[in-house]
């Protein structure tokens, strides 16, 4: 994901404006982010919502623009219809038929909603939860190949789980940013950072409001070294403290990473 | 699956006989057994094996014969090594060689150990458990696309665990049994057939000593026959009685299917 500058003025809120959960696969793609290099999940996006306008050109925008091969299960986007087709449509035929005109890219909208007023998908956000998997084990996926980190060395789950909880709360989190980072600030509140181990993987959740750029997958890289022995839980301390992204530890791969919800004040989908 | 036929005498058992666990994504095989009209993961496996051999042609034979595009997570086999190849392989040496010349195919050994003594991957098999998935949705499959069957309309899992509380113990299956079957007889012992929703997915959970050819796909085609309320659930018992395969619901597809475990009076690969 990308950094978020803080909101600016209140746009003017279209009369057509629908809010969209999305899930894909973010393995064929360079990231949400449209790019001169590759098809984005939102040029795929843009192009099914202009098929469906019978070729006005729309565009939309979402809550965290996750980087290339970074999954989502519920990204929230906005799309503003010309007030005529959006009086038109009703929520299920909008889902229907953006996900015809999708086929047959691995996205797929799973719920339309007519926004609320003044509601904006990245701006009115006020959580966003990141799912990272690490596969554990000594053979490479195969059924969940480009879903996971494949680490071979046994990780230590309850040592991980230890070093995240000394990330919790609000820092200066520049030791895990990235050098590409647009954000203003480098301070985040990190809400939940929990290591769970099932069988052969292990699964960290992230919560905040918002996060810096590549901040998940640097404390995910991060806690893998603790995992893995390299590093005492208590050395994640330092690192944050140094503010110096070369003092913490490397990127953790993209294919691992899913963006699994993202927060509002009121739901907009809740029926 | 296919079907399993009784045990024959038992086979001299080989010195150097391993017992494997593998997990594939059927996806783009023909099905566990070597078949001309494309790729087998039986085929895939004994070429990796006679490489790690040297050129000597070796054969595995697995736990259940899976078919075109059923998936496996925990898939047992055997492979009989020459004796002078086996004594100088330790399990984890054989697992990372078979590994190696697995890539680049969505097959992998998760586990290797020699196998005990007059041990046989399909005839000392005492359980299988298959799930089978179903995601239940208007939208279709980004993230799970190849992994589950895709439902539109709504199903009443509860409606379908009453379904399948009637088609357990011991009964005769041929409604449920595919034509091309080979199986002695159509008796089998259900031992559980478990139907979970979780928000989206409902997984079906089959345990039985063995199962008939296509059971479980023909069991989830009439229970899914039961959640969307064209059937109720009393009707199943009808079409076990019936012992007429057109009594009973259509075959559900093999994306959804995965081989999950195969139990044995002793575990192989119990450290």
């Amino acid at each position: 994901m990308r950094c978020l500058p803080a909101p600016g003025l209140a746009e003017p809120q279209p009369v057509g404006r629908w809010a969209l959960r999305l899930e894909y696969d973010g393995g064929p793609f360079v990231g949400w982010q449209r790019q001169a290099s590759g098809v984005s999940v939102q040029a795929v996006l843009e192009e099914a919502a202009t098929r469906l306008a019978g070729g006005v050109p729309l565009a939309v925008l979402a809550a965290g623009r996750t980087d290339a091969g970074v999954h989502a299960a519920a990204q929230v986007a906005q799309l503003d219809l010309p007030e005529a087709l959006a009086a038109r449509l009703s929520a299920d035929h909008l889902r229907d038929a953006l996900n015809f005109h999708l086929k047959p890219h691995p996205v797929v909208v799973t719920a339309a909603a007519p926004a609320p007023a003044g509601w904006h998908a990245r701006f009115s956000a006020i959580g966003r939860a990141y799912a990272y998997r690490i596969l554990n084990r000594p053979s490479r996926a195969a059924l969940a190949a480009g879903r996971v980190w494949h680490v071979k060395r046994p990780l230590d789950a309850s040592a991980m789980a230890e070093a995240a909880g000394l990330l919790l709360g609000r820092h200066d989190f520049t030791s895990f940013r990235a050098a590409a980072c647009q954000a203003r600030s480098p301070v985040r509140t990190l809400d939940a950072l929990v290591v769970r181990r099932s069988d052969d993987v292990i699964e960290i959740e992230a919560h905040a409001r918002s996060f810096l750029h590549h901040q998940v997958r640097n404390m995910v890289g991060t806690l893998k070294l603790v995992g893995d022995g390299h590093w005492p839980a208590s050395r994640v301390t330092e690192a944050l403290a140094a503010r110096d992204r070369a003092s913490a530890g490397p990127t953790a791969p993209a294919a691992g990473l899913c963006l699994v919800a993202v927060t509002y004040p009121q739901d907009p989908f809740a029926a």
